[in-house]
């Protein structure tokens, strides 16, 4: 039989599962700090919502059957149609802005590389129903905070913000048209991956002026909001945009995030359907792939669910974190054991071992015992390999030597002891 | 495009994901208070892991399918095959006995009825690795522990056990051939469910006298151990198992759990692999289906994973359980809203908002606030609409008749205070 999971599948054995944890953990306590709600769907789900979004292609990558009733079905790849459909389906009696999170588990049938993996966890956050860049910047806050929260600081991992909005506008200015637009998107998103001379050559291709080149390349390196004002500050719309942006950035002031963040103008995000401001979290050394990525869509729910809300969300997935939290020492170093290990020195006191385990337990403490009787030395060192942080032994009571009925080690908090006399052994 | 989950599964908005987390809290609370260490494994596995355990007929109730690769592959229908397989991959390694649990969601293509799921979750408690009823004991009181910390009593559910290697000495005093022994364990699975003329019938067609007969049925109501050692004494293997069977309710004694349970020797639990003690929960109304089951499988791990270790373990889903605790009014009523709702009463201050609500988020507070500029009275509705258990107000500096910058109702935690004073707003 079977004697491994499939390729690109992960078992989580406990030391792994508690690292998983460790990472959810953060992940919902943060959004529950940010008053967000978490929600799920189903993990399979009709077909046509993935190829009503992504067109027919996505099909080659995605783990689609026929169930047994003849419906077409996919595994999920991601979190955004199901959260489409289900807004769009009680739009009208959700409390607006929605404050949504979810921490889907998510399937891609990739061709294999280097192990990459065909499913992961990935942490959904969004806000629909607010157009204000306030909701932008409350959302990036919150990726910002699950960083700090892992133990991650500023000059460990980098924000990096656009606008798309902005940056077709900049574009206008330049005289690239509308239609010339997403091909412009198109290269400015490959631009750390391609050498300066193609991108300027397909740039050139698509109608612009050597000038126009420089002048949108100069702004593709670091670059602040007044250079943009600076250079395009003839154009009203670019104004306008950039008065949002400020204000953006404002808002992340008042959130204390903002040591975290730069913008980066090459940010657009690969897909079509982001229409304002885009993020990207990055390890600050250049090494993993981006940490978490999302921005403003406000057309989709429209395309997706009909229901005409604007909407801002993240993805964050669990690999690329917990690589970066493993690399910088962040993850748990092994999964806890129980808090009591309760050892005996004679079968005879086997009873009062379930009678005091009882008694902790009852009020939250974790305890284990031999299942087996044993010699003491033999269960002490059992608690040892459990990694259990105290040992309670109980005596024998026909032993002469012994004048107390059990003892700790090491000492334990005191109602613990307090438990043991109410359960009267 | 499809506006609905797949009939079978479900969608969790907030209010229902707050029941399921509610459910899978307590899971999660009472495996940890016993000392056991989660896993889990891929929802997507291997045909074969399935079909090796219960023969290819099992196919016609799977989401299974053939992947990209060629692979036939196959959605969970339950965990233990999972479990089998991972470890026996590290069996020398684990440290025994291997005290385990998981929280699956599983898969099963049903025809549908009233409703009837095709998804739900699971908890699976397992230990491997010790052959002893100490262990039985430790795996039941898990089962009735999670059923205290619900809420309910031993009024409200009833633990229905039986052992069926004590049940098979039994039958082979009565004359019952091992042969036949199956046979027989599937009408006695059945007694309850069949008028007892069909039952005595098909037992007499499997050669068992009308002595045998009435015997064995005297024994499917209510029984204390006393009375199958009165019948069943003269036979030396049911003398050894009995004593068992006694030190098993000792320990179920000692672990405060005995008034919960009633010996059943109807319960043997359809599936063949079960060999020694096994139990099921209901609801004492008998309203409702098994609320959990499960047992003993010494020979499972073997016959799955190639590996000789006794092994235990019982599934307990969540749909049962929470429709018993939404009927004793057990579920929590609504999802809690944020601990702080900050109202500003200009816009003036909310830069401050923002530095509140990051003061108070940083040490845990759950804090919303209004995303756009609204009317104090607007912004106070909102923050009950939200079921904000808190409502802190900024007051705008420019007003003469305000002698506080902010104020709070109801007062809050004196902790809260501190933190904003220290936030200088």
């Amino acid at each position: 039989m079977a004697q491994a999971a499939l390729p690109g599948f992960r078992d989580f054995y406990p030391e792994q599962f508690a690292e998983r944890a460790h990472v959810m953990g953060i992940w919902r306590d943060v959004a529950r700090r940010f008053a967000f709600v978490e929600y799920d769907g189903p993990p399979l789900e009709p077909l046509d919502l993935y190829t009503k979004k992504s067109g027919d292609e996505i099909v080659g990558q995605l783990y689609n059957f026929t169930d047994k009733g003849g419906r077409e079905v996919a595994l999920r790849p991601e979190m955004t149609p199901t959260l489409a459909r289900m807004a769009a389906a009680r739009a009208n009696a959700l409390r607006k802005p929605v404050r949504w999170f979810s921490v889907p588990q998510l399937f891609r049938y990739e061709r294999q590389q280097r192990g990459r993996l065909r499913e992961h966890f990935q942490l959904n956050v969004d806000i629909l129903g607010e157009a204000d860049v306030t909701a932008d910047a409350e959302l990036l806050a919150v990726a910002i905070e699950i960083m700090r929260a892992c133990g991650l600081s500023s000059s460990d991992v980098r924000a990096r913000v656009s606008d798309r909005r902005l940056l077709r506008a900049m574009l206008a200015a330049l005289g690239v048209s509308d239609e010339q637009t997403p091909a412009v998107f198109g290269v400015i998103d490959k631009l750390d991956r391609q050498p300066r001379d193609v991108s300027r050559e397909k740039l050139a291709a698509l109608g612009m002026t050597p000038d126009s080149i420089d002048g949108l390349l100069a702004l593709m390196g670091d670059v602040t909001l007044d250079e943009i004002e600076r250079q395009f500050g003839g154009s009203p719309e670019v104004q306008t945009l950039l008065a949002d942006f400020r204000r953006y950035f404002g808002c992340l002031e008042g959130l204390d995030v903002l040591d975290w963040v730069t913008i980066d103008l090459k940010i657009v995000r690969g897909l079509a359907y982001y229409t304002g401001i885009v993020f990207e979290l990055f390890d600050a050394k250049g090494e993993l792939r981006a940490i978490c990525g999302g921005g403003r869509y406000d057309n989709l729910l429209q395309s997706l669910g009909g229901v005409d809300m604007p909407a801002l969300g993240f993805g964050m997935g669990d690999v690329v974190l917990a690589e970066l939290l493993r690399d910088r020492g962040l993850l748990p170093e092994r999964s806890e054991g129980p808090q009591v290990w309760i050892a005996t020195e004679s079968p005879s006191t086997s009873h009062a071992v379930r009678r005091a385990a009882t008694a902790l337990r009852r009020n939250g403490v974790s305890v284990e015992y031999a299942l087996r009787d044993q010699q003491l030395m033999k269960q002490v060192k059992a608690a040892k390999a459990a990694n259990a942080s105290f040992v309670l032994t109980l005596h024998d009571p026909a032993d002469d030597n012994v004048t107390t009925r059990h003892s700790w080690n090491p000492a334990p908090p005191p109602e613990w002891d307090r438990l043991l006399a109410d359960a009267d052994l």
